[in-house]
């Protein structure tokens, strides 16, 4: 929502936030050949060249790995440095059902290179079982060890996150795997608790849910939630205070109301992220009126 | 949070809106005796006598029943008319696990008088299992046929409301249950999805989750999920865009960082309605050390 325009001072914050809390993994940006997206549009998180990295982490010499997501098509393979040369530990492969072959492909390419990979499998709650069944057959043949449960519109409930992960865990025994929620009806936090009683191990959160649209499963919930002594929670509650909450008055995301209904109704949030840029979007009758198929709701 | 000082127009307008959207009940305010609060601090609502409500309901001649809550020992029961000569249809008796008998004896008071009834057990999260069991036991006795699984701190998720549902359906098998969340974790949604799944048949849901503290499970999500023809969502979202949301940025209910703590600590939320009244309320590391036993979460 602000394209990957983080200033340094703001990464550095949350990262050693992160770091204090003894968060596992950040994920710094996404990876994205220069070619794919214009530095005069987009920040640098975009792309998580070396360079950036550096001067926010130094060598992160922590226990706190970095990841970064790839988006099929928009990272060139070979534009992929070694891990060897890289402050990224961790590149998650985000793809649809009809581009899994590729993420297979590019999870492989990324493993050989030495990183750890995962792969993200988005908008499921659009797809049907058949060409699900089969996707996730393919990623059960790979040598890809992490598999995530991605609920992109935030349209999924309990019942239903339980039902994909079960299929998933019993496609794939031997992976491991993550969920990645988004809080359109306001069940982020519910479904990265179902997901961990069904066994799923890389949850994703943020502080103060910051993600596109409604956002993620908030981060200071989940530690609060865990009561892991692994985990901290007043580190968080610090970089909250003086440097995200102050960023979500200027960056409206979060739970609201065009949110909740493409949640509802199973659709992608764009049409909502425009209604939220509009002087109308404090219409929300309007709104609603205005999506097709609205009378499911009316 | 506003000590029940409602205008007849705001309150009209949720009135119609729920009419309108086929909702089943709308608890309008309270029972309390005269001699229980000034009428100089708190507003009508906090009463409910006849002559308030038909200023705003007129005869009430529509399918939309109207509740009051009724606090043990802020009613004396010769304060209550018959309801044959009242506009309520429900009156709703909520009690602390020691107060249960004074309960028993309100509610069925109460269903001599000519009202639908039920109890509302606060507070369960404190309470040890022998206790509860024992209350739960006289309740089941009792003549009341709704009894109401409430999680008052905002501290409880899917699997304990999982656990409370089945203990009260299997003590009362022949009443109905109902549900009422606080949001503190963001789970109020939730918990009402998985009490839903457990039977529950009284959802307690309000506009933009309006309540004290972190609010409560909000109706608008609910009726967006719930996907049934009998409820409509659009008169919710008017009246939520021309009414709730405008007090909500008055007064500042919902999901808050404090209310965050006091929930994940199992606590009442009053040391976080001061903190979030005075001029640290942004400061929320220092909330959190002011807390006893705050390493829980450190």
């Amino acid at each position: 929502m602000n394209k990957w325009q983080f200033s340094d001072e703001f990464v550095k914050a949350v990262y050693d936030g992160l770091v204090e809390a003894g968060v596992d993994y950040m994920e710094i940006g996404y990876l994205s050949s220069e070619s794919a997206f214009s530095r005069d549009e987009v920040g640098p998180w975009k792309f998580c060249h070396n360079d950036d990295l550096r001067r926010v982490v130094g060598d992160n010499n922590t226990d706190l790995k970095l990841s970064a997501m790839a988006d099929i098509g928009r990272i060139a393979p070979e534009d992929i440095p070694p891990a060897s040369e890289s402050l990224i530990d961790l590149i998650r492969v985000a793809c649809y059902v009809h581009q899994v072959d590729k993420a297979v492909a590019l999870a492989e390419h990324c493993m050989d290179k030495g990183y750890e990979v995962a792969i993200n499998l988005m908008a499921v709650s659009k797809v049907n079982e058949t060409d699900l069944d089969e996707a996730i057959g393919d990623i059960a043949k790979s040598k890809v060890p992490v598999f995530y449960l991605v609920d992109s519109f935030g349209s999924l409930y309990s019942e239903q996150i339980q039902h994909l992960a079960r299929k998933y865990k019993k496609a794939m025994p031997d992976k491991t795997l993550g969920i990645h929620a988004h809080n359109n009806m306001q069940l982020a936090m519910s479904n990265t608790i179902t997901s961990i009683i069904e066994g799923c191990n890389y949850l994703d959160a943020t502080i103060l849910g910051m993600g596109r649209g409604a956002g993620n499963c908030p981060l200071e919930i989940l530690i609060a939630f865990l009561k892991n002594p692994k985990y901290r929670l007043l580190p968080i509650l610090d970089v909250l205070q003086n440097y995200v909450g102050p960023l979500q008055k200027k960056i409206d995301w979060g739970y609201h109301i065009p949110y909740l209904i493409t949640g509802a109704m199973n659709e992608h949030p764009r049409s909502a992220l425009s209604w939220m840029a509009s002087d109308e979007k404090d219409d929300f009758v309007k709104f609603m009126k205005s999506m097709h198929d609205y009378e499911l709701l009316e």
